[in-house]
Formats: structure tokens, C-alpha cells, sequence
């Protein structure tokens, strides 16, 4: 349908690798710059506060307000990003089921490397839950590295024994700090935004030594996810991470959860942000809005259809 | 959610296999029966008709129809079932999406063994484009055997030259007549409905003496999907048909397809027959019937959203 508009976001995505490493404030300020060029829907209020011991942004709908938390994780590979930068994602699913959200600011490396970012986003869904949220109603979202820490801060909240969510939804999550998948290789030429190189160079920024291999940081090789709430994983096929999303969902289905594994050809790295540009981008939001409604709902009569026409 | 009903359906399908295989008229009075005790859904119309050289029966909406048609395969080994048995999933799909159906009357083993089943349903599809049938407004859909021709009537479309329809819905699909999936030894006590034996007495009335090794008759192991049109793939966890559904996922990320894995834990095969009994019935068919809805329909433009609340 769209092989054109795929073909024109590949060139829009595409640039030279430069020859050094840039600098962690080069990289900062270079994804802010991306991420401003993408669309933040209408219909959005925001309002800055804090979660936990953290800044968070928080995100409802203008109109048609429903019970419910999003609680959404940035992408930047755990060194650059902000709620900001994430907030055309985080807007989409606001307006698109209703729920508002609160899109949570955790410490970056390298000044705060691993586990800081979890003990974050741990600590806001635990002040969340303090505040009264009913864990069945609350969806943990995140893109990228946000995807990645949408996992492990379910790992994290099943360990300290607190009530999981009612589901999670990872856009092409960072799942696999070893970089083992064979998509690492297969994909490196059609992955128009990421290289190895320059994805071990912030790499080593959030390990700072640690081990990698360890469900925290490469859950979709080392987590075992019994007792896991239902998971949509997102993903397109140009991404050297799309083995991070095949490997998950195998665990998932070897550990008895739900999980939907939704891959969209010849699309790159969170292509969900492309509204506007990419059909693709619009349908696999509504895919999301819809699995996020069905988590997050009061319990129903059997026989009564949700219906989506 | 659902754990009891899950555990409530389990019970329910399970039964003690007999000593002796039963009779193919045994085998279509038995699925009859257990078919006649699922809910069709209020809404529908249905006419008897033909399509191509074989019966078929049209399902259409009482109210809201809109421009498209669904082309479904009823299950049932390919020895018994009928439009008739599967009107409890056609009459789903039709009233969550307002496009009406054709659901073929194929011909059925051992009367009629392959490729009688698939030449009378690419003989359908041919009928259907014949008739002014836009491609692109065409979704192929069924369960277990027929979810086997949806994929397969595809293949032979495609070899046939014939234009490809618009998506590929498939609810626990039979890919692989050569039953060598992993599952189909690691599930045998999970699955409340199929063993091991019951399959290849059926299989062998389909086959009557092909060799499995092809395309057309095990798909998930020797298909190749290039060009298909997107698919989704719904399953249950308790099935030895499961990994029928993991290998044409992974066939079709390879080839390039946008590709739907969905799967349910701890539900049996074609679990989306259970509305009423079970949640993820209505569940797994609303993400169906987003998933028909995304795939038929007018180009809209950039920038609007479909949406789903």
C-alpha cells in the first residue's frame, strides 16, 4: 500500500555515520533536533510534575478522559531523550484510547548508568501505586530503550513483589545488552539509523562495566517472564534490534503470556513516531490504542462486544 | 483476567480419545455437534449460493455493511466442517467489520482429496475477482484447515498469477502436513482437542499418498511468502498446532511480510469460536476485525487518524 512512503522515510532517515564518536551533548542535542520534526498530535494537555523522586510529564486527553495510567518510557538508548522528545508517541496513545499518561524523566548515563534508569522508573510505578492507581489499570509503554525499560521495570516490580500492570507495550524495544541477535548482522545494511559501532559506544555509557549478561539488561536473552500481564511488541523488519522483539515474544510464549508480536516490513527503528508521513505509523498506533483498551477496561458481561468499527 | 474460564473452557473440549478411530461420518456428526453449541452472532443474514463450481454461503450484515468481502475457509481437517459450522467465526468477522463473506463449500476428504480442497477455493477466488471483485477490498480468512487454505489459496493465486487480496487472517492454522513442529510433542498434554494420532488419520485421508513435503500442503515449513499481502496469525498456547503459527511468522519476516503473530495462553485451538465463554474470544476478534478494517478500505489522507476508542 505504502511501499513508497517506506521507501521515502528510509532516505529521510538515512545520513552519513560521521568518523568520531560524538560527544554525549552532540548526541543530546541531535535527537532532540530528530525528534522535533516529528508530529505531536491535537488534542493533548501537558503538564510538568513529578513521579517519585523524578520529574515526570504528565499527558491527558482534552475531551473524553478515561480511568487509566499510561506509564511511558522515553527512548535514547539510556544516554539522550526526554518525555519531550518522546511526546509525539506518548500523545498518540493519550488521544487514541484515552488514558492519560505520565511519561517518566529518568537519570541518563553516563552520569547515571545501569540500574539507575530502572531504579527511576521503578520508584515512579511505585508512587504511582502509593497514589491510589489500581495496578490492573495502569500500562507500562515505552519506545527503544523506553521499550526496553518497559520490561525490565516489570521484572524489577515482580522482584520487589509489588502488583504487576495490566499489560505492556514496547515499541521496538532495546532488549539485549550482549547484542547477540542475528539481526545484529542480517540487518545492518537495511538499518537506515543504527549501527553496531554507535550502538556500543552508548552502550558501554549505560553498562559502565556491568555484566550484560543479566536479565535487567538483556532480558530478551536472559529473563524468564512467568506471571507476565499480556505484551504487543512493535517492530519493523529494517532494524538490526528486531531479533531483540522476535526472542521476547519466543519467551514470552515458552512462559505462558499473551503476547502479540507485531512486525511491519521495510519500516525502521520506532517508525510509529512517522505519523503524518507513514501510513504504517497511524495503524500501528490504533493496533496499540485498541490492545492498551482492552487491558485497561472496567470487567465486562460476558456475550457484550467491545466492538471496533 | 480469565483464568477460570480458560481453566472452565480446557474441561470443556476435553475428551476421552476413543479406541478406535472413528468414521469419517462419525468424524462430520461430531463436529457438527460440537460446532452447533457455538454461538452465531445476532446480525447476520445468511443465502445459500455458489462461487466458481461450489456451493457457498453469503454472510452479510443486517445493517451497516460496507464495500468489501471477506473470503472464508471453514476448518475441520479437511475431511468434515462446512460454511454451516463456521458461521459462529464468519458471522463474527462480518458483524465486527460490516464487510459480508463468501464462506466456500470446498470439497472434502477422502471423497476428495488434495488439491481438490484448494482448487475449489482459488477456483472461488477467481470467480469472486471475475465478478468485478476489487483485490484490493479482499481478505482471505479461516480456522485450522481453513486458515491452511487461506495461506495456501494465496500461494496458488500468486502461482496462478492472479492479483493477491488485501491481507490473510488465519485463526490456528494447519501449515506443516508434515508435522514437525516442536510443538507438536511439547503441547500433546496441553491440547484438550488434537493428539498426534487423530491428526494423521485425518491428514492421511487429505493427502491419500502426496508427499507432504510441498508448499501447498506444509506451508510453514517450505512456502516461500514473498509478495504476500499482510497477515495476522492468532493462536493458543495449548495447541500442538502452535508452532504451525510460529514458522510462517518467521517466513514471513524473512520474506518481507507485515506479519501479525498474536498469541493467547492457555487456550485451546480456534479458541475465537468461544464467545460468550471466554473473553479472549470477543477480544482476539476485535483485533481482527481493526486488523480487516486497516486493510479494506479508501486510501485516506495523510495525517487522519483511523482510530479505535
Amino acid at each position: 500500500m505504502s511501499q513508497e512512503q517506506r521507501a521515502h522515510v528510509d532516505a529521510m532517515m538515512r545520513h552519513p555515520q560521521p568518523a568520531e564518536p560524538p560527544s554525549v551533548e552532540e548526541l543530546r542535542a541531535g535527537f532532540r533536533a530528530l525528534m522535533s520534526q516529528m508530529v505531536v498530535p491535537a488534542g493533548i494537555r501537558t503538564m510538568e510534575t513529578t513521579l517519585g523522586a523524578r520529574p515526570a510529564l504528565h499527558v491527558e486527553p482534552e475531551t473524553g478522559q478515561r480511568a487509566g495510567t499510561i506509564l511511558y518510557f522515553h527512548g535514547g538508548a539510556w544516554v539522550f531523550g526526554s518525555p519531550r522528545t518522546a511526546l509525539c508517541l506518548t500523545g498518540q496513545l493519550v488521544v487514541r484510547t484515552g488514558f492519560p499518561a505520565y511519561s517518566v524523566d529518568y537519570r541518563l548515563a553516563p552520569e547515571h548508568p545501569f540500574p539507575a534508569a530502572i531504579d527511576d522508573t521503578l520508584d515512579a510505578y511505585r508512587a504511582l501505586l502509593d497514589s491510589g492507581a489500581d495496578p490492573a489499570a495502569v500500562v507500562f509503554a515505552g519506545d527503544s530503550a523506553g521499550g526496553g525499560l518497559a520490561v525490565t521495570t516489570c521484572l524489577a516490580a515482580r522482584d520487589a513483589g509489588l502488583p504487576l500492570p495490566a499489560a505492556i507495550v514496547a515499541f521496538s524495544p532495546g532488549l539485549d545488552a550482549t547484542r547477540s541477535g542475528e539481526s545484529m548482522t542480517t540487518k545492518e545494511d537495511l538499518d537506515p539509523i543504527f549501527t553496531r559501532r554507535a550502538m556500543e559506544h552508548t552502550g558501554a555509557m549505560y553498562l559502565a562495566g556491568a555484566d550484560p549478561h543479566q536479565p535487567l539488561l538483556s532480558p530478551a536473552v536472559f529473563a524468564d517472564l512467568t506471571g507476565f500481564p499480556p505484551l504487543l511488541i512493535q517492530v519493523g523488519t529494517n532494524e538490526i534490534l528486531l531479533d531483540d522483539s522476535t526472542r521476547l515474544a519466543a519467551r514470552a510464549r515458552e512462559a505462558g503470556v499473551d503476547v502479540i508480536l507485531d512486525v511491519t516490513a521495510d519500516v525502521p527503528h520506532v517508525f510509529q513516531a512517522l505519523t503524518g508521513v507513514l501510513d504504517e505509523a497511524e495503524e500501528a498506533l490504533d493496533r496499540a490504542a485498541l490492545f492498551v483498551a482492552q487491558r485497561i477496561r472496567a470487567p465486562r458481561p460476558a456475550g457484550t462486544a467491545a466492538g471496533c468499527r
